[in-house]
């Protein structure tokens, strides 16, 4: 079994819970991607179900000027995750667009949440202020909605987010209690968040939230020189001058990494003290993160080399993966439809 | 061949069009069903195709709180749809939520227009301003998107609506524009209105907009004292006080009725001419509204109660129709995916 060389974040998963993660196929899975998210699936994976939803309805929903890039996407992201050790053959990959289900359940659950409560949610808000109305499709705007018809699709229990996705949750489990007063029973889902100590969101090399439009992230199959160039890029505490200077090792963007990557805990936080006491210079930090970085990266490299060999093989397991996570779909379909009086399916 | 005996209202169809028209099942069909729409459907079945839909995912958007009723609606409307004269064997009879496409297309389409653009829609500002915030479900607030991919869905050249509802058809329109500019081409609707001297909208009896809910509409299956009941309800000019007052017969809507429905043209127009004139009582008026009333539903409740038996029947033809509508649906859907970069659906 392939083991990331890196701190492994702990989630509050319970006995017999069901995970519903997922990415928008946006373009290549990076290092934020990792600490945020793909570690802790690979950690838990064994543990209890995961359903992985590679969320191409919801990258349209931002991306439908490009939509060529979503649907290049999907490949490489399936070769991302195998890469960084989730195991195809024990999580269910879920293609979101070949669940029609999906967007049978939204357009219903539309009728059971005010257009208010969803524009309330405050990373849609937040979203939208930063790309501007032009941006505001309706698709954007309501994907909330979508969001907690995928999780109560698949009968998810719990939802590993960041704590800013929280309200998305909490609209999912509001729906879901919604349901349950009109006699359809789905699970009430929960966020789990990252654990104290582990990383969560892991900024871009210039501080801004990493992101692959911004060019300020680590792909998971960076080169050595990649990782080498993006790592002199990250931005220190531009008040200190000199290596002496007293710092505080929660600004520098290379300490944030080796808290993310780091396996050696106790050299981390030696480096940290020192760094507090002056005596460390910026340069020795990154050159510790580029080692790090270049380690963690290297074997994952290497392993998407074998699994893009493995593509056929990989999109089997999404395409079995989607019609297994379809009659569940199914099922949960044909309950919220006889809530709302309509008939079963038959087909 | 059943003959409504009433004015026939002629609309503006062209040869080669696809008309979808429809009803949301709330309750029984009404008299201001058969002047805005069924009247026009029955003439027009037999010049081009008509696909009318029994629109009960739009219905539950706002009867969410009331999901039997919409529910038990649906064999009513069968019913009220062969009294009137529509024929089951010629018409595509088709039930919203048998047809999953129209839900996906409908989530694709949002990705293609601003929330913004849709919200602006005057029927869906007037009705939410109606309602009020609590009825603003988000479901309500976007279903005019939801209606463009049932009239894209099923390629419709024409959709008769009232003048209020061209909006409506404008935005199915522009999303019909914006998949051309995208590769998947559908026809772009228009809206078709009644022409002008047809009945159009027809008030109730107390001059508001007829509805089931304000129990101002006279059923199709109203009985001879219902009737009775509802023409003496009519509201009149409450400024007349004499029947020997110039009257304006644009006021009682015993008048409109009577615009609606007399087949007797030339009667009505002397009677109107002399009402102007003064000497013709209100008394009179509906008197007449009455006995015209009452000649064009008697028929119609008598066909009512042997369509009631044809309702197996009548059933079998909704769900044929809704399977042979699917297959249009689908390849639509499959275009409307294509121009997204999604693979078309296999099955």
């Amino acid at each position: 079994m392939f083991d990331l060389a890196m701190p492994c974040p702990v989630l509050g998963l319970l006995p017999g819970d069901v995970v519903l993660t997922g990415d928008r196929p946006t373009g290549p899975l990076h290092l934020g991607h990792l600490a945020g998210s793909l570690a802790a699936r690979v950690a838990g994976q064994h543990a209890c179900p995961h359903t992985i939803l590679v969320a191409d309805l919801q990258a349209l929903t931002d991306h439908a000027h490009d939509v060529a890039r979503v649907r290049d996407a999907v490949d490489g992201i399936l070769i991302d995750y195998a890469a960084v050790g989730l195991d195809p053959a024990k999580v269910g990959l879920v293609l979101q667009s070949d669940v029609p289900e999906i967007s049978e359940i939204a357009m219903l659950l539309l009728n059971l949440v005010s257009l208010e409560r969803i524009l309330r949610n405050p990373t849609v808000k937040a979203e939208l202020a930063q790309k501007g109305d032009n941006a505001r499709n309706a698709g954007f705007a309501i994907y909330p909605a979508s969001q907690a018809a995928d999780i109560l699709a698949f009968r998810a229990t719990a939802v590993p987010v960041g704590r800013d996705q929280a309200p998305m949750i909490e609209l999912a489990a509001h729906l879901a209690d919604q349901l349950a007063l009109r006699g359809a029973e789905v699970p009430v889902p929960r966020a789990v968040f990252p654990a104290a100590g582990a990383a969560g969101r892991l900024p871009g090399c210039d501080g801004r939230k990493a992101s692959k439009t911004l060019g300020n992230a680590i792909a998971l199959g960076a080169t050595d020189a990649e990782i080498a160039s993006a790592v002199r890029r990250m931005v220190s505490d531009p008040a200190r001058t000199s290596r002496a200077d007293p710092g505080d090792p929660d600004k520098p963007i290379a300490f944030a990494y080796l808290r993310a990557f780091d396996p050696d805990r106790q050299g981390l936080a030696d480096l940290e003290a020192e760094y507090r006491r002056g005596g460390v210079g910026d340069g020795d930090v990154k050159k510790r993160a580029e080692r790090v970085v270049r380690d963690l990266v290297g074997p994952v490299r290497e392993r998407r080399v074998e699994a893009g060999r493995r593509l056929p093989e990989l999109r089997d397991a999404l395409r079995d993966g989607t019609a297994s996570a379809r009659g569940t779909a199914r099922e949960t379909l044909d309950g919220i439809r006889s809530c709302f009086g309509l008939s079963r399916r038959a087909v």
